[in-house]
């Protein structure tokens, strides 16, 4: 099945409270597991929730990150969006597991952009 | 299931090129979008792609909303990513369907942080 991009969303568990309550490191990992992956970094943004959490956005060329934690369950929602065929999403998905010191994930990839067609034109005969 | 939020990603199909290749268009309706589902726009960044495309994330306190266009195909990856009961995430997607023009659409919704337990803690008994 043809696809524009692969789209891994995994759910990251055991995870210690400190990391997914600290905006710069989460940041610094983040950016760190797109370039692992080969992915070039455009853009980021990152917010620190009161009284814990944190969200944050990394736009490659590729597509994107997207990370949004619950410190105080151990949890982490990750996403790994790359488009084309040189950039694999695992290699980003499996740097944040380990530098996330999660216990465990459950990952799913889906299919982004199946089977599209280029769009109906007008055509002067 | 219990689940800690909802993930909508979407496949928009059959939009005009000149909407899809407009970063300021689209950035106004992705944050229109978020308002329009109740959610609460913390931050946004976009990027314009030589030749075209457009890729941008607005961080919502709820999760997130995330664009990738591919204009030269009239296609658009959506993705809606909604924690807690005060925001729809389909209520965002149809105002994104609507207001980029999209002949069809075709989404899935993934429950995200499903059973997700609370960590481990040490307890001195």
């Amino acid at each position: 099945m043809r696809a524009l991009g692969r789209h891994v969303l995994a759910e990251l568990q055991g995870c210690p409270f400190d990391i997914l309550n600290d905006m710069k490191k989460i940041e610094e990992i983040m950016v760190k597991a797109a370039l692992e992956a080969g992915a070039e970094v455009r853009e980021f943004v990152f917010h620190k929730f009161s009284p814990q959490g944190v969200s944050g956005v990394i736009v490659i060329s590729e597509s994107h990150l997207a990370i949004h934690t619950w410190p105080e369950l151990g949890y982490a929602a990750v996403d790994v969006f790359t488009c084309g065929d040189t950039v694999n999403p695992w290699d980003a998905c499996n740097y944040l597991v380990e530098n996330f010191q999660a216990e465990n994930m459950d990952a799913q990839e889906i299919k982004r952009g199946t089977n599209i067609s280029l769009p109906r034109v007008a055509v002067n005969l």
